[in-house]
């Protein structure tokens, strides 16, 4: 899937995702990339709000996550059963998450589940930086549920 | 500070609190009540989005601990700095999150650096429920960094 579709999909299905007025920047096949303005996302110290931050990182995950099922030919629920973040400084310029998959041997077991029908878990870590230095590591365990078993 | 307060202070500072429409329900000196419509807090398997439920909870957390040092008479700015979460079951209900304090000693502990013109620390458990069962698990690091310091 690409960048757009990725976007149109969220603004479409997800009304917060347009609050966020969060746009996909880049879908590759390990790494997906989101981004959005500075203003919607201010919380009352002038920096982004922490969870305008945890919206943007999760839904890197989501997407990275969504479009792996997509490109294998498994249409799957993509769900986040746990999440973990931590905020190591301000984000004090417009917010851009970055999610990656996780190492083969994850990504392996991953894909092994999903042709065989089954619920597929991945731990997949995102993270938000400013100026170069990290602001917001995030670790999100996503779980794809094939569509038979929906 | 009362609910009402509460409830303006975000929407006057944090836009993504309006978008997520989110109300301060209760705010007693113990727990803060939130809560949110469902439409503009859905996702596209027709419950509520992770990263809404996310943010009612941080929500709810925030007001409990801003509010604690605005009756102990500190201005302090309230951030978090580690949040986990765990999605138990979908919420397919209207968002209400309600954050409680910790125990007693880590109140107490929290207390005595504010008063003492230090950042404080202050674990805060929020959840979620829907049909009397939990759907949602939050823990927030919150900390208060009196405003002579900021």
């Amino acid at each position: 899937m690409t960048a757009d579709e990725l976007t149109h999909l969220l603004h479409q299905e997800i009304p917060l995702a347009r609050a966020l007025e969060l746009a996909v920047e880049t879908a590759e096949n390990d790494c997906v990339r989101v981004r959005g303005p500075l203003a919607p996302n201010l919380n009352l110290h002038g920096s982004v709000f922490a969870g305008s931050i945890y919206c943007f990182a999760t839904l890197a995950g989501w997407c990275l996550v969504h479009a792996f099922c997509h490109r294998h030919g498994i249409p799957a629920a993509v769900v986040l059963r746990h999440a973990d973040i931590r905020y190591l400084r301000p984000l004090t310029t417009a917010p851009v998450a970055e999610a990656r998959l996780p190492e083969p041997e994850a990504v392996a077991s991953f894909l092994t589940a999903l042709l065989a029908g089954k619920p597929a878990r991945m731990v997949v870590p995102a993270s938000l930086a400013v100026d170069g230095r990290v602001a917001a590591q995030f670790s999100g365990e996503f779980v794809a549920l094939p569509e038979a078993r929906v």
